[in-house]
């Protein structure tokens, strides 16, 4: 199972801008990752899309989270990125060959599919069990020191830097 | 998030297999999916490898599962095919950029890794909550009709077909 490595930075993203006072350019989120600014560019947009961040334009413009971090799972950051498609995709294999199950008798989804809907259910609860603010928290305190303390600063001085 | 389409085909073949007194050649196995033989014929293997099955060979060789279905899981085939590796790779965003945590820090995963493995232990988890004995049960009940009751005096006319 493969998924997008956009979900990676886009989650980053999100947990950086809990830090924002104001509106962070595409350039300097780029910077703080390091990663090339139209890569970055692709995954805020499906950010945007998704209405999970929204970018303000003029001098001091660039992205900022639309609503609470508590307000925004790793789910809705997923789902933007990756689509919200299931990795499994049932093709109706019980309907094909010579031993095929007419159409009309298929009135609930095959068992195997069932089986599979049932992982990615589980599979998405967890990721809407954990909110951006869980993120961040978590990140404030696996270190001997606030990461934010250092990130804060370095947003703000972004006007100065563009 | 992708899964290879070979997991279903794969799933599909170990439920028909509980079915089989004797070993089931690829080749009829394929028919009764309505797929080629040689695509087919990567699924099996993979399953073999994974020793799920194993490969009888001879005039009446064929393909038997190598253990009671209930000790099968759903997760032990989705593997056998499509990998253990997790959808989510983290690649140590952290380390990166100007604020680079520095790698003698990062003595935990980072908390958005954390978040992801959490979630692929969830629907790994749930994967293995289902055997291909529970997969056949309800194949068996879903249908006015068992389809087994077709399924396998079919599987057993291989010989004299193929």
């Amino acid at each position: 199972m493969k998924m997008s490595g956009g979900v990676e930075w886009a989650l980053h993203c999100c947990v950086v801008l809990t830090a924002a006072d104001q509106p962070v350019p595409a350039a300097r989120l780029a910077e703080l990752h390091d990663v090339s600014a139209s890569y970055l560019a692709k995954q805020l947009q499906g950010l945007s899309r998704a209405g999970l961040v929204q970018s303000i334009q003029g001098q001091s413009g660039g992205y900022l989270l639309t609503r609470a971090p508590e307000l925004i799972t790793v789910l809705d950051v997923v789902e933007a990125v990756d689509g919200t498609r299931p990795a499994f995709v049932c093709t109706e294999i019980r309907q094909r060959g010579p031993l095929a199950v007419p159409a009309e008798a298929c009135v609930v989804p095959c068992a195997i599919s069932r089986a599979m809907t049932a992982a990615d259910a589980a599979w998405r609860g967890a990721l809407r069990a954990v909110t951006i603010a869980d993120l961040a928290h978590d990140v404030s305190v696996d270190y001997d020191s606030d990461p934010f303390a250092v990130i804060r600063p370095w947003l703000g001085a972004a006007e100065r830097t563009a």
